[in-house]
């Protein structure tokens, strides 16, 4: 993306609002005179914020050479559905100014058939280019990368680096330095635009250059280079190959929508759900993706039930522990939620190794011990009196009992499993953030019914 | 926070790897050594992936020259904690040489009089800067600039003002362009590095400056400055005052972290964590936090109990309920988790608006008549089938219907609270990421018992 498309308008969400209004009215010629003064990412962001209807309509206002702006900014699946709808020698058109890690950006999430004739219908250089950025995964450094970046030889001296940029009359969008590399463009390092202007015009490239800037291999997955952007506090950083040689540069932009897209994906798979899903998508296609979720949830849930069932008889029994059945079970998933979080936070940030983990689930086993001791107390006495002075129950004293016992059971359950379950999961490669709360409380449902059925058993057959 | 310093050091996590062994054998002194080769931001991730004890003594082993700077990159917590135990002479020696803002960060969460104490042993220079830094809340646009600046005059040539820049010798960390005042200090424009660069040294100034930059006023809250970076891609940005002057910049290495916090924020308080809290705290600390969150929990569990013992009777009768009855509370809380999380997420992106919040509520209302038709005639199949082939039970008709028919509802519920409640907490000014999982659970629970024993008890009794 860019980096120095400013904004062009202060009061953005005043015009949406207006915009909103011509498009209820029906005044499509004063929509589409709005929509072409907007910021492209200010028309993505208002395409992303209308139900489909509408939506197709203001898309089919946008000046077609507007296109390929507005569809970089889109989010994932809107993009696709509008770009796969487009023909080839039009989207190829739409997209040629972009920078190239924004049209393979475009480009890889469509089906290789409508790639194919895309660049096909591109300028040799262009498709080149194209295939280039295609060829590296889109969650790497080389996916991320761009390949326009301004080089030179050490021993030039500035006063000539000065000259020839001045030559070329325009560099790169966010150019904070030119790169240095000898003569098998194997990096060497960087001046910054900083250094240039403030050094001796006589002084040499070598004198001047920073050679303490590492690199970022080409295939550095790209949370990893997030997190080295986000540690170093960098602007820019230089990608190279295997042998050392310079391949191109990753700028913060970038970088900051590889860290959004993890924070909702992180937050939205917590809820069965797709950070790249359209909010205003139609509902039978909503209904379809949420069902395979509750489809899960109800067999864990019915997986738990099945515990009950085991203790039909202390139920038929004893009523009251129907009502009290729901209690351990949720605060053993609420206590194994938090670690589960914590944990799960943790490794993301990388505070959690080998090193420290026995110790951090020692400390959790420690927390869920006392807050199991003091809340079994509370609830234990709470049930106790209320059966004892409320309801006239004779069973008051063991209710009280079963109840606090299953509950400091199942807080240690919750607390084991929240910091384990990551830990395993992890290792088999399947994403703790997606399926660790449904596995968790899975495991401290079927804990708590079955510590505080099993209790009651003891104490009531 | 500098945005140029480099990582001295490639393989940062295998140094991590010895600096523990060394320090698990006690070998401090080459604990001292390789700690004060590593990296300012290195040095902090580390003390915070340490237990307290060991991190005491690691603390204890940095230099006291680079402390400001290890400071700087910790966690709010630990941070504080150190801070305030040090000197106040100390404490302003160690962070003289760090940003005004990030000066003000360390100082603005230590007690008042700590901080009145470090600013009368800072120099009054430093002592002005800082006050002045700090007189802006941290959430602002303020709280986030800096004001080391360099500014021109429109009417002076690019060669006067290359001459003057390299007579400073040296630029402001991160600087990507110098702006442009006018004789009251207004704020005109900006001119970048790479166009300084590129211009003819003829040129003056406000021939080649950028207008189209619109400023960032300094009482914005730091979450809409982190979306205007987001959209416009940008580097930096000036931050003006009331009238226009020009007050400082912005750049978008403290924005990302912003970015990071609130993200941090949104997935923390959603299992009622603080994301400012020390992963390692003491199990007392962290007992006692926790307790807060499992109490609050105790008593929604226990008013979802009560709706139960209304129906005691019915349990009694038929206890196959009891068995049943975590289904339909557990898919309408999953439904409506869906929902609550999609439009938490969809305000905070600023999609959803007054104008399309009707037709999105009603989407997910169908999204969820749909599932709820879907898995309540499998939920109730299922039930019949078990009760009537297995169990031989002669309410297994009934037991279906009620069942599915509750589903139903409970699904309905899920959808409509999960949409509702985050756009009424937000207009109570609450926060919905917090509170809104928990409420939302609670009426689910609610409903979903209520639904389920209610239309039993039409059937049964």
């Amino acid at each position: 993306m860019p980096i120095l498309e400013h904004f062009e308008n202060e009061h953005s969400s005043d015009q949406l609002q207006r915009l909103n209004e011509a498009l209820q009215s029906g005044m499509f010629m004063q929509v589409r005179m709005m929509l072409n003064e907007l910021p492209a990412a200010d028309v993505a962001h208002f395409l992303e914020s209308t139900p489909p209807k509408e939506r197709n309509i203001l898309w089919r206002l946008i000046n077609t050479e507007r296109e390929g702006q507005v569809l970089q900014f889109l989010d994932d699946e809107i993009r696709n559905e509008y770009a796969a709808n487009m023909e080839p020698a039009e989207l190829a058109a739409a997209t040629r100014h972009l920078e190239v890690d924004d049209q393979a950006d475009i480009l890889g999430d469509l089906p290789d058939k409508i790639v194919k004739e895309v660049l096909a219908s591109m300028r040799v250089q262009d498709r080149h280019r194209v295939e280039h950025a295609l060829s590296y995964p889109e969650d790497t450094a080389g996916g991320l990368m761009n390949t326009d970046l301004v080089t030179v030889r050490p021993l030039v001296t500035i006063e000539v680096v000065l000259r020839y940029l001045r030559m070329k009359g325009e560099l790169p969008v966010a150019t904070d330095c030119i790169y240095v590399v000898d003569s098998e463009d194997k990096f060497i390092g960087s001046v910054s635009l900083s250094t240039l202007i403030t050094s001796q015009p006589d002084e040499t490239v070598e004198q001047v250059l920073e050679k303490d800037i590492h690199p970022i291999p080409v295939d550095q997955p790209d949370d990893e280079v997030a997190r080295v952007f986000e540690r170093r506090d960098l602007i820019s950083a230089p990608v190279i190959g295997k042998d050392g040689e310079l391949l191109g540069r990753i700028t913060i932009d970038d970088v900051v929508d590889v860290i959004i897209e993890d924070a909702d994906h992180s937050l939205m798979s917590m809820a069965g759900l797709d950070e790249n899903d359209d909010t205003f998508a139609p509902v039978v296609t909503s209904a379809k993706r949420r069902a395979v979720w509750l489809g899960i949830n109800l067999i864990t849930v019915m997986v738990a039930a099945s515990v009950i069932g085991v203790f039909e008889e202390t139920i038929a029994a004893v009523t009251a522990l129907a009502i009290l059945q729901p209690i351990v079970p949720s605060m053993g998933g609420i206590a194994g939620t938090q670690t589960l979080t914590l944990v799960i936070r943790g490794m993301s940030v990388g505070h959690i190794s080998d090193n420290n983990f026995r110790w951090l689930m020692m400390k959790e086993l420690g927390v869920s011990v006392l807050n199991g001791l003091l809340w079994s107390l509370v609830v234990g006495m709470s049930v106790f009196l209320w059966f004892h002075f409320v309801q006239h129950s004779e069973h008051a004293t063991y209710l009280g009992i079963t109840i606090a016992g299953a509950m400091v059971i199942n807080l240690i359950a919750g607390a084991t499993f929240g910091a384990i379950l990551p830990v395993m999961m992890t290792k088999m490669d399947i994403d703790p953030a997606l399926s660790g709360g449904v596995v968790l409380t899975t495991v401290t449902d079927m804990v708590g019914f079955f510590a505080f059925l099993g209790l009651a058993t003891v104490f009531f057959l």
